[in-house]
């Protein structure tokens, strides 16, 4: 075969053989393959590139013991990670998006797809600030305006929201801060703050100490007035405050911080008022739930990820902005790629060259519209409802939280601790069981929640292992969650014997 | 339709559209869609979300307007940017890819996949670095080893190794450096160095004007003798190098920098040498050019672009190390998320959640092998000698360097002004004239080259502006590069008569 074929000839069996891949792993769990280091590092040892490649029924061979190796996201009993299932024109609509190839940093590149882009971000604008009309025909498609940018993910995007607020305060030169008198840098945000923003101050130069992690209430909600007391420090201490971060669906809970007195107080302020709703933000599509998000609007810049709760493919995050103008603080062009005066994406984005995943946006608001998406949000949130009744029904678990969104924090109570006062040592106990309990039915693979380490008021400062369960997936019934909880059970039980023989 | 058939009923007739919009666009050309503003921004002007989702019929409908307004790379006659036409068995891979939906960052959401992505990562460190098998037997699948890291594309990956640089130099807080003595701090390298080092450097807190561009020699390589004057001036002026960085493959010319005498400096001065060979590395598969990147193994980091010559969608760039402890630097960790003894891969990389396009590599590094990647890097190197040779024979264009690898910049000469010597008045109408040309021959639309401006050693420092082509389509053929002149040479003498009517 001349190689030029290999751009030119589709192989259709290649194709049936992706659809019937596809198929097994829609219907198979994870238990066929042991979660097992050895197992895995077995199959993929090779350092060299074969010298001459290998014809696809060849490859299929190597695809078929591949994909058995997948984590089972699709399947209504997991319930452990933020990964949607998606929806089947997915499929087939990424062979379009990949083949066209277009790349959104440049209109040359990319030509309809650029407005595409900025279509997809002007209605996720006004789904969180809801302006006007006028406002829209203004600026959507306006060379000198940012809705927002796309990123490759929530990281990206809470990193460029820090960065924005940074070139606010002092441009590219942290040494511009000491001389407006400041001795240092901070941001503010409650424990629950994302990983990603102790990330972005060590990229930025401000030191990943300098993320303040302040207490939350017992709802898990930044405390007021633990920030009221941290920013009378920061004036003490002379500290310049970059950002007031408010978690809007928090990764272990799903709590959502006091978004109105943030902002009231961000302005009182004039700090940057950042909402990292990666998780939370398309709960604006609920009628019933949308109430839980009041104040978003008054937020500088929003995080949302299209991969989480937007149910497109992984690699699609947003930063959206409240003003059309904040983008141009972090402005950037280059000769051949990025002219200043064009409608090139890439002068605003901190990635360069990447895909038009805008267009999977574009997909599912069109298939899915506002009621859909309203729809399977509802219904999520409602299984959470049901999932932490179950679990308070039950002396085996503890819930840790009351649902907000559809995230829930749990732990297992291994059976001599049931009803008892929980003392430290019993804590302890109880993390060694839940750490246990959770590998145990991750190797077993018929059902899977995740797991964290979180300290919960009702127990003061102690870290606690808690199970944590994301109810995303829209095939899950009430009985795949009976399943998972009956799993547990039953593995606790054999667990506990292992453990706490002697105890009992 | 229940809202969860469309996650769980494929819709044959969908894909049968996706197959028809994508033989349209194979066979088209740009001309079909204006490249005008107002016909676009028209066509997408909604900024509200449909209330209710429409049907796949209904949605294939707004795809056939999308598609044809697309920009079009596949085409042979496009040589504008570095955007490669991907083999066919791509799109089918991609629907597979994008509905295992696994997240790398986590080996809970990716199990096999990320020791995938571990192998790819070893078969790249082994192409640039070439170690032995005991090497990659020791850290291919450790946990305290990171042979590379994945990112969303070059830009991450330059900004990933200058984190990198940085905190090796001096943590995560910049005024460490001050403690050291040091009075700022500055990253070295050819002006033709990327502009994500620009961006790093702000994002960084570093500042871009500390990104120092120093002066190339006639071959568009950075000047030995310039980079010796501006280490000199660190030392005088207590500047702390953090990077010297040297450019294989520079977006304009291709050209190459003295891989082997800027790693003897490195060496010398103990600094982090980061070879930024997004566009260039692959040429390592060939064995008749490898010998163009000789030294590259010397360098501490290697920038890779998956998107480029390695020919995999968009959205795949990589990061190499040599050392596979230097990662560590950079590792963070989170508790629900992201375990420090765990093999997650997300304990290193910049972003978070994303892809696992690890697998388009492994399938392209298993379907082309070494052979294919060389005869198709080969045939491309051959076809810009080939274009240059063209220019050159013709006195309508002035060829603006030699071609080292598949880049050529040149620029087209109007009739009155071809043979003379030129001097900044020329040039200066030269400039207008191809920005003109390049302008008409795009919104013709039968072929493209893009624009770059860069002053060029024989006019001194006169920024010029240049026509550049980059030869990646393995579908081009002699007659594609000779209709793109002809069409260059033909709209050339129209916009003669109307630039410079009189000067005839």
């Amino acid at each position: 075969m001349k190689l030029t074929e290999l751009f030119t000839q589709p192989d259709p069996a290649f194709g049936q053989a992706m659809t019937a891949l596809l198929e097994r792993f829609h219907h198979s769990d994870d238990s066929q393959v042991p979660y097992q280091r050895g197992s895995f590092t077995h199959q993929l040892d090779q350092s060299r590139m074969p010298t001459a490649g290998i014809s696809t029924t060849e490859y299929l061979t190597r695809l078929a013991t591949l994909v058995p190796g997948a984590s089972h996201l699709t399947s209504p009993r997991y319930m452990g990670h933020m990964t949607a299932p998606l929806p089947a024109f997915t499929a087939e609509l990424s062979r379009l998006l990949v083949m066209l190839n277009q790349n959104p940093m440049k209109m040359e590149s990319s030509r309809l797809l650029s407005f595409l882009e900025r279509e997809v971000l002007a209605k996720l604008h006004r789904l969180i600030y809801g302006e006007g009309d006028a406002f829209y025909d203004t600026h959507m498609h306006a060379k000198d305006a940012a809705l927002g940018v796309m990123t490759s993910g929530g990281t990206i995007a809470n990193v460029t929201a820090l960065w924005l607020a940074r070139n606010r305060a002092c441009g590219d030169n942290l040494f511009a801060l000491y001389e407006q008198g400041y001795r240092g840098a901070v941001i503010l945000g409650s424990r629950l703050m994302h990983y990603s923003f102790d990330k972005g101050m060590d990229l930025l130069g401000l030191g990943a100490a300098n993320v303040w992690r302040l207490d939350t209430d017992a709802d898990n909600r930044l405390s007021i007035p633990a920030l009221e007391v941290a920013l009378t420090r920061c004036k003490e201490q002379k500290l310049k405050v970059l950002a007031l971060v408010g978690v809007a669906g928090s990764t272990d809970f799903g709590s959502i911080d006091p978004l109105p007195e943030l902002a009231s107080i961000a302005a009182r302020e004039q700090i940057h008022f950042h909402v990292d709703a990666a998780w939370g933000g398309p709960t604006l599509y609920s009628p019933r739930y949308q109430g839980l998000l009041a104040g978003i609007a008054r937020a500088d810049t929003v995080t949302l990820d299209g991969h989480k709760q937007l149910l497109v493919p992984l690699g699609t995050g947003m930063l959206l902005c409240r003003q059309p103008d904040l983008m141009m603080t972090v402005k950037r062009e280059a000769p051949y790629a990025i002219r200043a005066t064009s409608f090139d994406q890439g002068r605003f984005t901190l990635e360069g060259t990447r895909p038009a995943n805008a267009l999977y946006l574009d997909a599912a608001f069109q298939l899915l519209g506002q009621q859909g998406y309203a729809e399977l949000i509802e219904a999520n949130y409602d299984r959470a409802r049901l999932m932490a009744e179950l679990i308070e029904a039950s002396p085996a678990f503890e819930l840790m939280s009351a649902p907000v969104m559809n995230l829930l924090s749990y732990r297992c109570i291994p059976p001599h601790l049931q009803g008892k006062a929980l003392d430290e040592e019993a804590n302890e106990q109880i993390n060694r069981f839940n750490v246990a309990l959770q590998k145990a039915q991750r190797a077993e693979g018929h059902s899977f929640v995740s797991r964290t380490q979180r300290a919960v008021g009702r127990y003061d400062e102690l870290p606690l292992t808690l199970l944590r369960a994301v109810l995303l997936n829209p095939l899950i019934e009430e009985r795949h969650i009976r399943e998972l909880l009956a799993d547990q059970e039953r593995l606790g039980h054999e667990l506990a014997r292992e453990l706490f023989g002697d105890a009992r």
